[in-house]
């Protein structure tokens, strides 16, 4: 033990694999970064909104100050938008942070937390991050059990995490369920209900989560400006509950958890509803894409509703992996699920219909 | 117990109180943001670099993406500059985000933190964010004691914050001084050495800390964009050590913790001596206006080796809080430190010559 540093429980985390950016692919496999197609990481496929763009340049002059901890004008927009006080409102550097910042703030060492099998890899870490034990209940039809997730809720148990829709798998939860489970849920355990996806749901699925904080003292939506809103790699994502609960939040987060330039650039995404639309429009053409081509493949995949397409390439345990490598070679990158306990799948990101045109071509290629 | 969620060592925290926001200070006091003068945060007077305003530009239209999750141009522009292999460094949102990251990896609940009294905040903060027991030893001369520093590590203690040079005081520990305490030092027991503010040391003063991590395997040497580099609203700072201590904070650290533009405004300012020497020259000639004014006002200061310092403001324990009202009011946000158990004292940081002639015109009045 002499010469060991940090808690049983940090040494035997596994970090998270990251999608392969661009430059890292091209320098691997020798290739042309701008050949490259980068289907991977669940990001937008028009990139940043050029109203943030306009909203950044505003702020550039003022960055050598630190950014606003409180988060004033974001809060204000994002209360204003989702009909709740703004000091129901938790910022984060991307949702990822308003996930660890939960387990940090809700849950102990000996403690524990349930999320289901095939859900996002955070999850697992947030938990193993506080030496917590996790309760992975098993998944049916790829997605959430959650008549088992609450039958699994134990004395010990401080947290649930639910994706809905969920990554990797694409599965979505409808409404009645959901609050059919926090009705069960003992008001001890907090709930955070992550719907980093929640902007590509077809206008039926969609509901007010962000008003069930009323009625549920121990719940948390998690939001994110990651996905639809395509500021990926500006971090910054929210948390909306009660202020009992934000407030235990607020004594956990880093004081400038969110720099400046995500913050102007949220306001003026959270407003664009153009650049939404326009996403939304993409993302429905592409899964027709996909899922059509799929077919004809006579490839087997997981209805989707976010920007993602859970798809199995073959029936052997290495064909994760294989067809992954193939289409890197061919300079496509997405996104394998092995570390999900997924190795047959790959998960593939909906983007521009070039970019899906570029690996449809690339996969049938990988496959034949 | 019914209502309450998290740890209680999670409801005992104080959240950090930030410098008041420019936008904040106008609202409350029915100001005009363009005649107020902040020297509360110990930010860069001059802002962010043009290099890194250039920088940052060229990497706009990828926002889209998700950030590098390995840091690799930055790292690699860090292991060059500090000689040192690229996974000797871990990144931080901010050096904030290092501190709480070595406090999640190396210590857990019932274990032992060391820092010193007068020391910055986020060690108490982090520290109490894992349920671990602060050893807060004694100041001398308003600085770290580092010989009962050394005496007051018990079998406990997994970790010690140093500041060089110290916030909120200002004060600085020789070189030969450190490397005596770190011979003293367990084996197994981390000492991040937070070097915030080493750019503002005259050369006389400097020595390559990062060349003790090939010696002192429980070394970790924090650094920070936020200061010298002036890139505060953007979060970026690192931390050095040897790569058996770096593995350990990359399974704490969140993948996407410093954004894309902070990567590449980093690496930019880091290469930009031309501002990082016109940034000295100003530190040299405000902090010589500042103590001359003090002196003249029969005003005690903590001779500073920082960005900014500190200045007793009167004999009572109102006077730091009568002080900084008198000077709010006059558009003029310095910051308070009765949080330290210092209140009879103002932190003041090293502005402009025209920030500092404001700030000093108005504490003349201030004082009455």
């Amino acid at each position: 033990m002499s010469k060991h540093f940090g808690p049983d429980y940090v040494r035997a985390i596994a970090p998270y694999q990251a999608g392969k950016p661009i430059a890292e692919v091209a320098r691997e496999f020798g290739l042309d970064e701008a050949n490259i197609v980068k289907l991977a990481s669940n990001e937008n496929p028009f990139g940043v909104p050029e109203s943030s763009k306009k909203a950044m340049a505003q702020v550039v002059a003022d960055l050598g100050r630190y950014p606003d901890a409180n988060g004033f004008d974001l809060k204000a927009a994002l209360a204003k938008r989702y009909d709740v006080p703004a000091d129901w409102i938790t910022l984060g550097n991307g949702s990822n942070d308003i996930l660890e910042i939960a387990a940090h703030a809700f849950v102990q060492k000996g403690q524990a937390v349930v999320y289901s099998q095939y859900s996002f890899a955070v999850y697992a870490l947030a938990t193993q991050g506080v030496g917590a034990r996790a309760i992975v209940v098993p998944a049916a039809e790829y997605g959430h059990d959650l008549d088992a997730m609450a039958a699994a809720i134990d004395a010990d148990t401080r947290l649930v995490f639910i994706a809905n829709p969920n990554n990797p798998t694409g599965t979505f939860i409808p409404a009645a369920q959901i609050e059919a489970f926090l009705n069960q849920v003992p008001e001890t355990v907090i709930v955070v209900l992550d719907e980093a996806y929640n902007e590509f749901l077809a206008p039926e699925h969609q509901f007010e989560s962000a008003q069930w904080v009323r009625k549920y003292p121990n719940l948390v939506v998690s939001r994110t400006f990651s996905k639809a809103y395509g500021l990926a790699g500006l971090r910054v994502g929210f948390a909306i509950a009660q202020p009992a609960v934000t407030d235990l939040m607020n004594r956990i987060r880093q004081p400038f958890n969110v720099n400046s330039l995500a913050q102007a650039a949220a306001i003026a995404a959270l407003n664009d509803t153009v650049f939404l639309e326009e996403g939304a429009r993409n993302n429905a053409a592409g899964y027709q894409q996909f899922v059509e081509a799929f077919d004809e493949l006579g490839l087997e995949y997981v209805p989707s509703f976010g920007n993602f397409v859970l798809v199995r390439v073959g029936d052997d345990d290495e064909a994760g992996a294989r067809v992954n490598l193939a289409l890197l070679k061919q300079g496509v990158i997405v996104r394998p699920v092995g570390n999900y306990g997924l190795p047959q799948w790959l998960r593939i990101s909906i983007g521009l219909p070039k970019e899906n045109a570029v690996f449809l071509a690339a996969l049938k290629q990988a496959l034949g």
